[in-house]
């Protein structure tokens, strides 16, 4: 697969994952207004290629203030608030507001002029875009040493290529494990309400040839009891000081089942995941989304009119149910805020 | 509402399940095969109701049989061969089994000619129809005293009226409840694979103005741990003589959710759902479904092609998940298989 979000002549690149599994197909994200709706209907998600389309639409709010005659003040002033607004298209995923902070660094350091700045956040989103993939396979290599031989492995919503620039992160475990033991098999949690596990894990894992069996949500504890799951690998969208990890809802439910049958459940994500400017997951702001995505699937009404509707796009897991955090700089383990710390030193 | 599957005219007339929320209309069941067709492919669901379904199958085959001329004896051993094949139309409710045997008790028992045991059956027939709405108001009526005051109370799959003759179990104990305490609300898991929480409990609730909120089945932990759930009732499928509790596929993870968080698990059947032939859950037969009810939702395709499905239609929650069973004789706690024993005697 190519990058599945890409700076190319100066527009953002992205695989539409609105349409999968019934199309796949690239779109041309050239305004930042354009990246801020993209971010929010979810055409790009998954907290590290969210990240990059953060970062990718600094440089587009940044090329569409270089033609309204503003001074370098001006402009950099300007440019710095429209990366602060885009950071609020979503607010739970960490990434998003840690690469629009790095594009933030770069302006503030830069020596150029307005051309030149820039020139010099689009390299920055191109090698932020190069990192994403290196950090994944590098999380995949580590998450690979704790795959057992013939493992089946359980996964929710999607963490994938398709999550990432590319490779994946719970999914770059998988494609690493499944390079070394072609006996691996993944159990994909079809994701209520949006159904990224069915519409996304499967495209991906199919096209790579991986087994994956489809189950919905409810399934898991049925599989675990039966012996049939050895481990849960998930991705994240932030991560607490203390390992506390928000990821799409229903993550939590899987974790309580895995801790319930002896199943080592995991967490794949890399450093940027991580915001150690909060202690616990309680700080954790988590996104209401919109209520047609539980009430309609495919456009079509599922239930009765007047029925309530309340629609977290995430939760939190707590660090005690989690076994590791499979990241960039190895496996980190409970306990968290220590190992966490280190991984930080380490950086 | 009405009776939700009654015996009129000479047929078996039941609520299409298959079409609620759009529609709400009752189909003429005239056949015996028609009816092993219409459990099979659950135009009537719900483990009460498809007993009654198999009670009237077995008039409809007699009503067949005896435009064929055959001595009562052949009559007699045609007749129990094509009840027995009633049974086999879904393996997991054993109330399917438990009313059928109730009517092939009737054959057996019965010193009239043929046209007289047809009257016997259509009778009995009716006699249970009216028994179970008596039932479920009793199993209400205990159940609402374990409801605190203004609780919410969350409930999987549907266990109400349409899955009954009328009032329902689980939901039976929401209707008491809320007829005494017009502060209660209850959240209805959608369970994926066929939606029945969506599609029928909504309906069924929203019809009797009771509040509730659809939540997808991975959410229930998120709100049990923010404290916004208070119990959990759901019905059964067959429950075995230690307690332990088929009952639709997703249930049990709601059980090891409710014990992570404190919150109380119950049961809501009639007697009838406990086989106390089987010692434990171990020994249910897990109906195994359609892989389309996976892989599409109103007739559209949500994952890859090539993906591999397993598609249990139920799961077991062991007896230690369960705070009580709630009967029409009362709440039976644990140790179970003496309170099911007892509970057996007292009927």
């Amino acid at each position: 697969m190519e990058k599945t979000i890409q700076w190319v002549n100066n527009v953002s690149r992205m695989v539409d994952q609105t349409v999968i599994p019934y199309e796949f197909k690239y779109v041309d994200i050239k305004t930042g207004q354009e990246m801020f709706d993209a971010i929010k209907t979810m055409i790009v998600r998954g907290a590290p290629a969210i990240g990059i389309a953060g970062a990718h639409g600094v440089c587009l709010f940044a090329q569409e203030l270089a033609s309204l005659n503003l001074s370098r003040d001006e402009f950099v002033a300007k440019l710095t608030e429209k990366a602060n607004y885009l950071v609020t298209s979503r607010p739970t995923a960490v990434n998003l507001r840690w690469a629009v902070e790095k594009q933030i660094e770069v302006i503030k350091n830069s020596q150029s002029d307005i051309s030149g700045i820039i020139k010099e956040l689009i390299e920055n989103g191109i090698k932020l875009e190069n990192e994403d993939i290196e950090i994944n396979k590098r999380i995949g290599d580590y998450g690979a040493e704790v795959v057992p031989k013939g493992a089946t492995i359980l996964t929710h919503c999607n963490a994938g290529a398709l999550a990432t620039v590319g490779y994946g992160t719970a999914l770059g475990v998988v494609r690493s494990a499944f390079a070394k033991d072609k006996s691996i098999q993944v159990f994909a949690d079809e994701t209520r309400p949006r159904q990224q596990g069915a519409r996304i894990t499967t495209f991906e894992l199919v096209m790579d040839k991986i087994p994956v069996t489809l189950i919905t949500d409810g399934m898991c504890s049925y599989f675990m009891k039966k012996g049939m799951i050895d481990m849960v690998v998930v991705g994240a969208d932030r991560i607490a000081a203390n390992g506390d990890t928000a990821n799409k809802i229903g993550t939590y439910t899987v974790a309580i089942a895995a801790k319930y049958h002896n199943v080592p459940f995991y967490i794949a994500a890399p450093l940027s995941t991580i915001d150690t400017r909060i202690k616990t997951g309680d700080e954790i702001k988590i996104e209401e989304r919109s209520h047609e995505e539980v009430t309609h699937i495919n456009g079509k009404r599922i239930c009765a009119e007047g029925v309530n509707i309340i629609n977290p796009g995430f939760d939190v897991t707590p660090h005690e149910l989690i076994a590791g955090i499979i990241t960039e700089y190895g496996i980190l383990r409970p306990n968290y805020n220590d190992s966490i710390a280190r991984a930080f030193e380490q950086k």
